[in-house]
């Protein structure tokens, strides 16, 4: 598809083969029996891939910097010696990873640069690409460390003295794999960020493949709730005299659901995680240990899905004969992101013929975090059967080259706004 | 509380402190340090205990046979050479077991048959005092297995073959112990069999501690549900995408509960354990794998709870976009004890001035398998909190008594009876 010698034009395009052979090969870096890829953040897989990206931004002519987290930034030159574009994203993965969560949004940022390159067209600001350290959490909690730590959120020492579910120290770790750099933190300040990423939900796939224009992220609220009762003997019991926890965690599960229809506006609840003691067949069990996952891009509402919550588990504590205590253990405000990008976003997509829809990310990105310090937005492609986490992980190439286009388009335009 | 030297009489009566003193003294051997008792079948303990039982046995008068299951059956002559009647129970512990399951009907036989000797009184029909092997079934399954294979519904072979959970074959730990006996299998014969057991439930301790006249014996269905939904990101999977098989597996806890109102007549059902998979708070659960025990006296509402289990799950996996698998693991039938010794019992607590409330069995008791060959009932005494299974069990020295008296005093008219 793509000419073997780049043609010199006044209209950057992107090449979805270059792009897509670049996401194969950092793919192919420690790549599991069943597909996956295993990229864990500071592991020796992660080290190849930084490794992998450096050498792709020097070849893309961008002048690369690792700060002291480890994030590796790229910048291409633009007209004006202004406050870059940044487009970013990260490159490590979970253990069984697919190839395209954080990848994708790195690669394209710097297809986006090559794109221009090719042209002969210099932008009208710098363009940075932006690697950022650790955002999926997996060894180091966190995540979204890199860019939490970028925007200010996060202290270098603290980031520096996690440690990770090896027991390590995420220093030495960083250290060990030559990734501690001396470049300024927070640096280059954006003047905007722009992060194009797998949706990794179903919504753009069971909508026939359109792309989407991330105009929010979910806040998100994790409790830990236990209900204590009494166990006893599963038949010698006589149902009116027990305490059974698990009836109340039982009851707690329909409720949510059932709340999410109630509260409409995109609530969503979950509950992923139970433990019952003692699991036994024949006992009544006598405590249920239980997570409860509840998002909104809408804080008052999220805000009301956990008091009904409350709520509703003192009501059904009363009724059961049970107890309960709830404990926080991740509490994120929902984001708005820059509705000017958002529209462009919009705009971009129309102008190139592809459908796109305002979404909100059930997901946390990078951009969350770059949102606390520049105008930010995202854009989706569709993840098919809305997999991710997963070997299975899948894009058309046809949706990966449509976001990637749409994003170098919004990057042309968005000097006009921003 | 007990003369050093007994008083010969016409009225035979029970010495409470001696049948305390032996329940105290078998509850010793290899007791834990939280207090419990771990005399769990075939172990050095389990012998130990045995042996003791054997000398025990030998001093009360009785002739004693060993049987090729390693049963202990100790028999007393009565006045004529008739099949006896048999007071059986178990010695055996579950890991965390306490002082009275079991140890107490047995050493509970024995005292009859020694305030028979005491008073210089010989029964109308001879005595056999039985402690059958492995009741609990925590080591070699099935439980019960002793009274199983006197009773002929269980073959010694398949007995003789089980492994345990610790790998042994029964047969090599049983002549370790030195408990493959040589008596016949199945004999003596009883006329008649009776079990005085603690009640190991909370209904005789909540009604003030009366005795338990127990007329049935729960059927019990075990089944496995797994229901297979679709695994997805909590965040990214809006509800009306979801296939979440937690919420299928929590409207059937709920549901079962309300069944049981709806059934009466003694229906329990509980749900005690579960397992989610992947079982993260940030994914929706792809399947829930969890245990459902229904138990009633009366097996057509036992059936009609099973019927009715399999159509709520068919309309709640339809409504989930759901399915399931159910496996039944356990299936045994509810048992009648002969009304007549059950009435007989009443009439004999009602005498001594005991209050006694005719009653079901949740638990399996040796009783059951003995009811196959003869006619047999069973006689409860008040748990503390329903506690069993565990060192805090506790009866009553009063509530021992007046089960043991009122034991005797059943031997002593049920001649008249069977």
């Amino acid at each position: 598809m793509s000419p073997a010698q780049p043609i010199l034009s006044t209209m950057p395009r992107v090449e979805i083969g270059r792009l897509v052979a670049q996401i194969e090969e950092l793919a192919a870096i420690n790549r599991q029996a069943d597909g996956s890829c295993a990229r864990i953040a500071l592991s020796n897989a992660d080290r190849q891939g930084r490794e992998l990206l450096v050498r792709w931004m020097k070849d893309a002519g961008l002048s690369v910097s690792i700060d002291p987290i480890g994030n590796v930034i790229g910048v291409s030159a633009g007209k004006a010696a202004v406050p870059p574009l940044m487009i970013g994203s990260h490159i490590d993965t979970v253990a069984t990873g697919g190839r395209y969560d954080g990848a994708y949004g790195v690669l394209a940022g710097l297809e986006v640069v090559r794109a221009f390159r090719d042209a002969g067209v210099i932008p009208d600001r710098p363009i940075a690409v932006a690697a950022f350290t650790n955002e999926e959490g997996v060894r180091y909690q966190p995540d979204m460390m890199g860019s939490m730590v970028f925007a200010g959120s996060l202290s270098l020492e603290e980031a520096y003295a996690t440690r990770g579910t090896d027991g390590s120290i995420l220093k030495d770790e960083l250290e060990r794999i030559g990734f501690v750099g001396a470049a300024p933190l927070g640096e280059p300040r954006p003047a905007a960020y722009l992060e194009l990423h797998i949706e990794q939900g179903p919504i753009l796939d069971r909508t026939g493949g359109t792309l989407g224009a991330v105009a929010d992220l979910q806040g998100i609220s994790w409790q830990r709730v236990t209900v204590r009762g009494q166990s006893n003997h599963a038949g010698t019991t006589p149902m009116e005299m027990r305490r059974d926890a698990a009836l109340t965690a039982a009851r707690v599960i329909v409720f949510v659901e059932a709340l999410c229809g109630q509260l409409g506006r995109g609530q969503v609840a979950t509950v992923g995680q139970i433990t019952l003691t003692p699991n036994l067949v024949n006992v009544v069990p006598g405590s249920a240990c239980f997570t409860v996952d509840l998002r909104n891009a809408d804080e008052a509402t999220l805000a009301r899905s956990e008091a009904a919550l409350v709520d509703f588990l003192e009501q059904a504590c009363r009724a059961d004969g049970t107890e309960f205590e709830i404990q926080s253990l991740v509490r994120t405000s929902p984001v708005r992101f820059d509705q000017r990008i958002v529209e462009a976003i919009e705009q971009a997509a129309g102008e190139l013929g592809h459908d796109i829809i305002r979404m909100t990310s059930g997901a946390g990105h990078d951009a969350q975090m770059m949102a606390t310090i520049c105008p930010s937005a995202m854009i989706f492609v569709p993840s098919i059967d809305g997999l991710s986490h997963n070997p299975a992980e899948l894009t058309d190439p046809k949706h990966l080259e449509a976001g990637c286009e749409t994003l170098l388009r919004v990057v042309m335009q968005l000097s006009a706004i921003i």
